[in-house]
């Protein structure tokens, strides 16, 4: 007879990738997304919440984030049951445009067209995770589906710059930027690059950030040497047709008029980049209408990320204030937001094209940015504790939180074992009570209640004398019928 | 040679008993939840968001719920692929306690004691879908870990009744019911029911609110007949140990004095007995003293949901109101949350009780009953339609638009192509706009436009005669600098 074996305790594990989020990483993220959510609504935006599983078939493989190309889904099979399971393969999602076209293509006679939406919640890579890579994370969308309109466009980066400033960004601490794709291929069209070669160009061009002008130059022709000393082979144009994609990638400008100029002599006689140049145009006109000023949204055709996913025009929003890096240098921000204007969102499922363009905030980036800034933790206070010094009045330390609370202070009772008192105010302290209020038998007869003002008491432990610390000057007794005044007064 | 096959293309649809929520959907669920956080804070609780995912081996068996006790879960095993997946078997979380579980067990040194969390958030159940019934839900806890004294379980009650106010519910229209399953063991003892009867005990006195207290004696003792003729075999009591079960059902008294003097008859010398009357009895006190009258919070010992999984105190918050159900029928609304004592949720990682009490509330249930009584909605309005009528001015009415935001009122330019200009006014229709604003290149000219109540106007098409139609009222020509104010006026 085979004998019960005990099962092993399971180990108290969060999966490798993944974490948790307590406290004020909660309520920090919340308040920054309210405050996105706000904006967007303002702007005719209606909140979508799909389910967090989709079938592997609606999902596809669609993902544009370049950051991730080889990022994988979890996905699991159902069981084929008669009148339950189907037998499909399920899987989490692992961006909100996947979701969003399954949507749009499900309900296209239902929602509004166009149909203006933002989404927020998290999404699910099965990848492998690495330091501040992480298998489960948040994304912030907001997308315009059935506009073929650059006033589409021109909206969502208007929106875009009001959400940054409605979650605490400064202006003048960011700006968003817009390229438009067309006028590349208008570029690639002027200098006659060949279409084999675009996307080689599209990946030499991505680096001018780090390599500059006459890196980018060397890459587009006969390659360059990096600093590791590896010879990197160039694209094999010549110096004439690299010369526009070079002038395209700093077209900037004093102003957009001036970049306008440049990008319309970039393009040469090219059809497709004179309509590019004329969006942008369209785009710089409708800001200008909305009082969007160019230190808040400007035209950047150094914008090249995403240049090779979206087919219009493209924009990414930075960050310009400086942080010190992990190292201790100083560095910019950098990009906290991206998107543009891409087709074939639904055409997937119904064969029709219906043009889209919408953008992404980097979510765990963004905050980390407030943080950075000094611009979160105000909801991160702790309540104030009363402890128990009589086990036998419960009640009473329940009547004055209930009391505290009534008046709007975050207020609890300690519910451990009060027979240590050290224990109590160690759990205040872990709790970053502002206060605690104590009443023992004596001070019940005498109807008072001591309040002891922790952030005060820790200053002064920190920084008095023996003989100061001694007087306790952050631990005042008064009537019970003062404890809520007493405790207004100290939280100021 | 193999050709290509053309890919049929995908369906899009949500996978069977999944589904997406919609605007109001989100923000009326959103604000309850708001609402509840509010109330949970302010209480000293800190919100915590686990990963959707666990590992299988974490998240055990522990299903509370007994309505859906087949539940099974979501779950797939990861690739074992050095340095990245494990091999482990993952799964959706299928409720919020199991993670809790697990982070009560991982952060044990980290976290303060006792820790009061709250979360909210989606759960899986990989079961079959129905009516009503979907394979997403979301759920919304509140529990204290690591604290046996009763005053945790009074303060759960207290902040349940708090936040159910919060959410809009009238006092009187709600009641927190508590029972103690140590006073139902009490009783058994009392009425020496043997050990392998317990359960049975238990399933038969669940159907006390169908078959009342003669149900239950039958049930208890030979059996009884049900509805459909058939036979229903009893436990096998005798009366004389029945009469106490159905003496603890019915217990309660006018107020809580009169509920604690019959249990205290109930349970005889039962020493658990007189320990759960006692607990119950302090609980009682606790409430009174934090202000909590008994139309509030009341002892009930006919609270029977959940004494099978709790170990001390019960409590159910069920919504008194009437409604009417799918046949027309007035019944009571009923439980929307429920909770309790339970203890070993950290037990089966580290091998310690540790005790714990908790609430759980039924977030759609909740939600359905706040649309039943009128107490959703204020927040699904639509936008201000700024309708095209010139798509070469698109930065006029950009400009428009972005000048009611300014002033907070949500708005919008019609994106689509705006060549039809009744599309354009169906569109506002379905956005449920409650105003349009219309400015030709004639009004243009003249420096005016139109504003047009759709509200107003929608009540005029389906009262008013022909001649009062063409008067059109709900349309108003007004100065171009006078639109903020005209749209302020109508929106009142």
């Amino acid at each position: 007879m085979a004998k019960d074996k005990k099962q092993p305790r399971p180990k108290a594990e969060t999966p490798k990738g993944f974490r948790d989020y307590f406290g004020a990483d909660v309520t920090e993220r919340k308040a920054m997304l309210d405050a996105i959510a706000r904006v967007y609504a303002l702007h005719g935006f209606d909140p979508l919440e799909t389910s967090a599983v989709e079938t592997v078939e609606a999902l596809g493989k669609f993902l544009p984030d370049v950051d991730r190309p080889n990022a994988g889904v979890f996905a699991w099979q159902e069981e084929a049951v008669p009148g339950g399971g189907s037998g499909d393969w399920l899987a989490l999602r692992y961006d909100l445009t996947a979701p969003l076209a399954r949507v749009a293509a499900q309900f296209r006679n239902d929602l509004p067209s166009p149909y203006r939406r933002y989404a927020m919640g998290p999404v699910w890579r099965n990848e492998k995770p690495g330091p501040g890579r992480f298998r489960q994370f948040y994304q912030c969308d907001a997308d315009t589906v059935g506009s073929a309109s650059v006033a589409a466009d021109a909206e969502i980066c208007a929106m875009l710059a009001d959400a940054l400033e409605a979650v605490g960004i400064a202006r003048g601490d960011y700006v968003v930027r817009i390229n438009n794709r067309k006028v590349l291929n208008g570029v690639l069209e002027a200098a006659e690059v060949r279409e084999d070669q675009a996307d080689d160009v599209l990946r030499q061009i991505d680096k001018f950030d780090k390599v500059g002008r006459e890196g980018v130059l060397s890459l587009l022709t006969t390659g360059r040497r990096d600093d590791s000393g590896a010879e990197i082979e160039g694209v094999g144009l010549s110096e004439a047709q690299a010369k526009p994609v070079l002038d395209f990638l700093t077209a900037k400008g004093g102003e957009n008029g001036a970049t306008l100029d440049n990008l319309r002599a970039a393009v040469g006689g090219s059809t497709i980049g004179a309509e590019g140049v004329d969006e942008l145009s369209q785009i710089a006109a409708m800001l200008a209408a909305m009082g969007m000023n160019e230190d808040r949204i400007v035209i950047d055709p150094a914008v090249v990320r995403g240049l090779g996913y979206y087919t219009g025009p493209v924009f990414e929003a930075e960050l310009t204030f400086e942080i010190l890096d992990e190292k201790g240098r100083k560095r910019q921000f950098g990009s906290v937001a991206g998107g543009g204007r891409y087709d074939g969102l639904v055409e997937r499922f119904t064969g029709q094209k219906v043009p889209a363009t919408g953008v992404s905030i980097g979510v765990d980036r963004l905050l980390a940015a407030l943080r950075a800034k000094g611009l979160t933790g105000a909801e991160a206070s702790g309540p104030v504790v009363v402890t128990v010094m009589d086990r036998d009045r419960m009640g009473d330390y329940q009547a004055m939180a209930a009391e505290l609370r009534a008046a709007g202070i975050r207020a609890e009772v300690y519910l451990g074992n009060p027979k240590n008192f050290g224990n109590q105010l160690k759990y205040a302290d872990k709790r970053a009570a502002p206060i605690a209020i104590i009443q023992g038998a004596d001070e019940a007869a005498r109807g008072v209640v001591q309040v002891k003002d922790l952030i005060l008491g820790a200053k002064i432990a920190a920084e008095a004398s023996l003989d100061e610390w001694k007087s306790q000057p952050a631990q005042t007794e008064v009537a019970r019928g003062d404890l809520l005044a007493e405790v207004r007064r100290i939280l100021g």
